[in-house]
């Protein structure tokens, strides 16, 4: 155990919208001592998703918010480098809630999980056989209750949520149509998430084309964006439709509330459903949803893209550049790569 | 069969919100004869029913609209006066979709069910024992998916669906607080119906009121509304909540769509799940929910309350009375009574 400094991304100020790289700062903390039952994370990768959005907003929400001057709170994949805990062992690979930091001291509460697949990279523990993996298998499965056959449509398709998704669905025998904004992204839900139909929101009437790509109707519709988009596939729902509300991240501010036209007659007339998912509700099945996602990326069945920076320094700016929706695949930071 | 007139309230013109008197007629008509298989079923309860503002609008629904010049759409309730049809006999009663009239002839397609309950007023065949009924044991018990214990939180809480869902829940263990405007159907509330406590939206603050009747948070909401009472009610969800989104009471036009704040961060952050429900759905299963209301009525555990008026001209303006909330009770017009 070599180290004695440890870089760390702190929250510097609260953000009302959208975290900027103005609320973080980068600092040098030494390391403490490991205290009995305490461990040694060196972190490896750190994780940018969309809901940390929330862990730094005063409204509301799942969880305390981060305070002022703690380090922002963040998923986080690393190798145990020391340990005075009996269940953790030195060159074990964890996952769990290490935070923005080069490395983190844990008791074990902080650990989400032991990384199993050592046969695969690190990096998929925090992506495709992380949350956004778990979060697309029961958000799908558990609330979107597909059947083969039916339409599913999937908003912020090539993201690392929604790319899992749609090819969840595709191995389900559905039909996917994936919502995105580019013809970069377009491309990447045809060629390698395996869409049946790409849409444009930025390009053309938005009504129009999902009413050609859908001429069923939405049997299942599984979003992330909670604004305009939705607005229109909620008018395309079919007899019996399921929402699986998993995202905002078309919505700048809760406060004041985002008005929107009422949901209630599309799902009294469509007999819809709509439901909100929290994946840390499916804690207890986790590993049950990985290791089904692992099979499928090790047999080729389900795809992912990274999309990858070097040095913690990204971080700060690293969550707003996802609500641009400009990462291509899981955004993610790579540490010590020297 | 001595009847040869029939009088009948027809749609005159076509309403683009609720339907007023003036959009409907009184005529006179001559009674055809009866063919092979067709009986003749006189009338002696026509219902009123928030549905029917749908069955006449030109903006797309469950069903075909009303046309102009046919007769009004209904629920009614009477008894076979005369058969050719080898299922129907005279002196049966049945309830079905027979119109504002006075006499209908039907091959037996119009016809929901007969009434087997006989022993009870045949009005009930039309409120608690017909739709209105099954329409809050389905919605309450399949889509609300009460527990014992639950806060269920009910609008138009001293209505046909909303007394029933009150009370069933009351059954099932549940903490009832019900919705609805004015002293007098707060008091039916309290005293009729059992709710643990009755809200007045039109007196204070409701999100104060509300607050302070669900410290808990509301685990089921079945709503008429889908206006301000329900924003307000979405912002006391409870982790876990079920919306049953039974009708649009509050919303004076669809067309624009209106617009309200966005549930989806409701459901998200609460994993609460939002269920529209059309009781048709649950056709094959009527007797079975009915035979349980009855039970239920005949030992006096299930209350209900009738607002009858005498005569067929009281139907024309009775859609807007009810949309007014002036009925206390099932509304509901009686023919015949000479």
């Amino acid at each position: 155990m070599a180290a004695t400094l440890n870089r760390q991304i702190r929250l510097k100020s609260r953000p009302t919208g959208i975290p900027q790289a103005e609320h973080f700062e980068i600092v040098e903390a030494s390391l403490p001592q490991l205290a009995d039952r305490q461990f040694l994370v060196r972190n490896e990768f750190l994780s940018i998703d969309p809901a940390m959005r929330g862990w730094v907003s005063a409204v509301a929400n799942y969880s305390t918010p981060v305070g002022i001057g703690e380090v922002m709170r963040s998923f986080a994949a690393g190798t145990v480098v020391a340990s005075r805990h009996p269940d953790y062992a030195e060159g074990e690979k964890v996952m769990g809630m290490l935070g923005w930091q080069e490395f983190a001291i844990s008791d074990g509460a902080s650990i989400t999980r032991k990384v199993k697949e050592v046969d695969l990279p690190l990096s998929l523990s925090l992506g495709v056989l992380g949350l956004n993996g778990v979060t697309a298998f029961f958000g799908l499965l558990d609330l979107g209750s597909p059947r083969p056959g039916d339409t599913v449509v999937v908003s912020t398709a090539a993201g690392a949520v929604g790319s899992t998704v749609g090819q969840i669905a595709k191995l389900m025998g559905c039909r996917t149509v994936g919502i995105t904004g580019g013809p970069t992204k377009m491309k990447l839900c045809r060629d390698d998430f395996g869409y049946d139909e790409a849409l444009d929101y930025k390009v053309g009437n938005l009504t129009m084309t999902l009413a050609a790509a859908c001429p069923q109707g939405v049997d299942v519709y599984f979003d992330n964006t909670a604004g305009a988009i939705s607005d229109t596939v909620y008018t395309r729902l079919a007899i019996g439709a399921r929402v699986v509300v998993c995202g905002t991240a078309s919505v700048s501010s809760w406060d004041p509330p985002p008005q929107g036209p009422r949901v209630e007659r599309h799902l009294l007339v469509k007999r819809a459903r709509m439901s909100g998912l929290l994946v840390f509700d499916y804690a207890r099945r986790f590993e049950e949803a990985i290791a089904r996602l692992a099979r499928w990326v090790r047999a080729g069945k389900l795809r992912y893209r990274e999309d990858i920076r070097d040095g913690i320094e990204h971080c700060p700016g690293a969550i707003a550049g996802l609500y641009r929706g400009e990462n291509l695949g899981k955004r993610l930071i790579r540490l010590h790569t020297g």
